[in-house]
């Protein structure tokens, strides 16, 4: 038994609340226990230089951490003047999730800004963003099907995240802080619902792993995005996941 | 009679809540309407070092907005680069305001780092950012006198904000950002517990404005601070108000 | 009697001298005692972004010091990376002041760049700035009247703008840089010919004040002012003077 | 059959040269084909602020291209002023991937620094680079192991890193750029020479993959890798390898 | 004839003017015609770190032009937020200078900081700046001297430094800007008290030059030069020039 | 004699390669002993602001060490955010010197971006840079011939570049990196083929020279100068050579 009375293929308690601020036109507030996260999504009338013309659009992310979203309070980046390794990591790896499963061509010349805020940070920061930004992203898209500024949601496929870790040899579902700082492998993994793999990124820092060690690893995500994306589709109700081609 | 039914003399609905985030020392989610911020408070045992050795400490601020607390996403100061004017002239404001009502020989030589970030403004958000400060720093000095570290509450009165504007010579209090672009002079004013002025700022940029008119400004923010203090005062409850020697 | 033989009320002596350099469109050096200042105006007959096609004008500032303008050497901004909140703060209050009194709409698609540069500072570098400011402003305008680029002078009035302290309850006027480490309330007061306020941006770090501290500095401030705009229709010369519509 | 005349599982062409500059405590230069790296590893005798004390060493690394390594020139990061979010991820991987078989106790207080400079890129450039890497590395702690610095060689195994891709259900090992941009499943391998993960890092941007395409790509690495650690120890030789525990 | 009506080996009316501002060790205004600058030395009683424990000084220079010392107003170089490649170059420049005929060991462990600042620009800055600087510093060493912080003065001889050109084969000393811009080679010269070479640096950017070409433009900088010291003697009198061991 | 054998009037042993990239127009690797470089030119079909629509080119460059190029492991530029004053002013004079022999208007509205990467640093840099990167720029237009893109070989001479310096009164060519720190004065000299000089840049920093060394160290610089344009007609070949009108 896990330290806060889990099973080892357990999650945290999810909470998930939509339309969390005004402005934006995806907004949810998404907890996974005592982490806890602000996903806002923006939408933006045209795209990079790269793809205008192209009659496609492009979806994008930021990623920050309050100052005292941790234990310790950090410094701001503003105040450093550039975003760490760690942020530039985490913001591109959940663009590119996102992108996954979106046909650009739908969604037309036009940028989703997906901002992943963390108000508080207990373990598994990025794959509690994907989930949330999912949610987000469905919203905003629901908000141009009603403007008939689209033709229909562009989503394939639902995806969400999960973090998995390797301890003793015994795979743990979705790491608090404090579990995170013992694990000797540490994975996270990014699924759609139809059950496929959208990111896979093990690291056995501190010992590397095997095949057995990888297949028990996925399974539990596994376990956990199915549990993630039954969550997102109740908080997006019967009609919107109908319209997620999924 | 005002937009949102308002008098002119009246407050928008205000909400405070303490111990909002699980880590830091003073942890506060206020909102006046629509204006929504968190005000966190770090204790941090050390001083700059113009102070090393004097035995006396600091209180310090930052202020931030999430990319889309507002109507369209601005661009993070974190991929800018640097913080803008605007930030930096609030977070000194801020700073300022708290140093004026601490006694920081008292405090000790420790720095309270103060952050406010605005997860969606409608207004005002200096003002509230400093109202809500204030309750932040009293919990997080409440913590340290619990543990020990200090001998009394170093803060010698209460301090809340407010904002004030002109239109058509009619004085407004506590602008929403609708009613803040259409004011001829725009006011912020800090004041404390007993009556007394902290920080002033009027600007007329569109409208210079006489004695009569900034008295009529200074009433009204008088009357919006008092009913700001009684509310602080009612958050922290009757204990902690009494131990602020106010 | 204050230290240097002045008055509380009295202004420290002041020098303006007009077309100090050869190319800027208006430019003054202005001395309020040892604090020594040039500002200069540029025309760039362009507007920022969102003022294109307006057919309004607009009116920024810049300031900062030379290392050398203080005691002790600063490292300069541009090696620092970054100009500093103090700077920014300045800048955006000289940028306000100065659009106060200006009829955008007159002065046309183009933009006045204000250049205000500390050659040595000895307190009230943003008041001299600001009242330097408004003579080099009136001189590169008339530059274009006499260009027939504009069709009249587009100031609504003159202002200049006082500093003002609080010290054991006595008022002090244009504070030396020894008598504002002293004092317990800063005041900057900018105001118009016509004797209404532009800005009022005063703070009681050191000592929160009453409502009868704040009249006495006001009224310390408005002898500061008439005398300075005196001074200034003075410089300007009778011509002039009659053109900008105080 | 490839464009290039390679079966899809095998590696393009390998060259590694050792000792290729005269300063740098190890010194690899290594080409897969037409990437070409320069990897040159420094020791520095001391460590991180977090880590001073505490006997232990640390090893870090830092990648960056030449300005025209690609077909059109890039922009200098020197000249943007920052490192891009792909550098910065590439960097943290090979650092964390040279860690993993790293006795950092027995490295002892001092830093290892690697750099990866790119003269030629055409695909896999962080597959090749911490391929090299290793050698160097190696290379650098038989210098140390010489000087008596250190008691044995803190290597606990080989590693290495082979590039896979999927296109239209086909594994590819070992992608050229051209490949690359084709490919609907990008994945990059870090394995020991005992066989186990030491990163896994795949993406499905454009093709979410199945659990069987997983294998398939896993396998294929592994074809790779086990080729790149048999060509390691050929360049170090039979001695060195013997040292490295693996 | 030139178009100021100088002849082809004049220089311009040289103003010199010291003790210009109140706090600096050393303060020069200095003028060749229209070309203004200040010259700040500032004594700092540390050194940088290369060169703690030596017992041996430094001097450093920063070179920089206020926005409207040019026709057209520039940009500032901290709005930029980073020194351009000429301002780097001509700082250094003044640095190198200013060293070569001080005696490092006599002026301890201390560093002078050379602030050269453009009010107005019309050619020659780097001459002038060198000019000028060297009778601030010696006046800043002479403010050493008096306090006994030093024993004796630790130059080693006068520098000055001239600008020269060539036009239709013909040289030209002391370029206004107007000139520079039509010359063909391009060259400064900084010069002892004894005839001797500091630096040279010449330029045919827009035309190779040859041998007699390098002597004509040599000898017409010695001309000025020398001009330049005699000057420089004047400005400090007799007793301080007697302590420069020239 | 020299420690490491040579004469004081000889050149270390000159290696240069051309086509060692890919991808560049012009691609040349260069050595002078220990000292290494790499110079890429790509060609641009653009040019800067200031020159489009003029029908005339230009020619650019940048200079940068690798981390490990020299006998202690330097900081990448791009982890401290901004070019170095030594790697401004060195870029300079490597685009400065290129452009003196270039015809801008046969090149046409195109740019030359000259990359030159210091792979080994054991002195002469600057020098060799600009030796190479004449060889690199005659391949990229030759290059441009064969397609036609120009009508003839825009460069109206040969240049090289050479560093000589003066120890103990005697000059010495082509110095090393030890030699370096211990000469007087350090002298660059780019001379074209036909024996002019296009930049002079001599320092005594350590040691005023006079004329009878000025004459000495130049007339060193032209035999080294002589020679490597020797070796620059072989390696481009007499079809190639001839096209350049020297």
């Amino acid at each position: 038994m896990r330290e806060d009375g889990r099973l080892y293929d357990e999650l945290r308690k999810i909470h998930i609340e939509t339309d969390y601020t005004n402005y934006a036109e995806g907004s949810v507030y998404i907890a996974f226990g005592a982490t806890r996260l602000l996903c806002n999504v923006s939408v933006e009338e045209r795209v990079p230089p790269f793809l205008r013309g192209t009659g496609g659009g492009w979806v994008t992310a930021e990623y920050a951490m309050l100052p005292r979203a941790t234990h310790t309070r950090m410094m701001r980046e503003s105040v450093k003047g550039r975003a760490s390794g760690r942020t530039m990591e985490i913001q591109r790896l959940i663009g590119r999730a996102l992108r996954s499963i979106m046909d650009l061509k739908t969604l037309g010349e036009r940028t989703l800004w997906i901002d992943c805020d963390v108000l508080q940070a207990d373990g598994g920061t990025r794959a509690v963003a994907i989930t949330g930004a999912f949610v987000a992203v469905a919203n905003a898209l629901a908000t141009l099907l009603k403007k008939k500024a689209i033709k229909k949601i562009p989503l394939q496929d639902f995806i969400a995240a999960a973090s998995v870790g390797l301890k003793n040899g015994q795979p743990y579902l979705d790491l608090t802080c404090a579990e995170d700082t013992t694990v000797s492998v540490d994975m996270n993994v990014v699924m759609t619902g139809g059950g496929k793999y959208v990111e896979v990124q093990g690291t056995g820092e501190h010992h590397p792993f095997d095949t057995d060690e990888l297949h028990a690893l996925l399974a539990y995500a596994k376990l956990g995005v199915d549990q993630l994306i039954t969550k997102q589709k109740e908080v997006l109700g019967p009609e919107l996941t109908e319209l997620i081609s999924g």
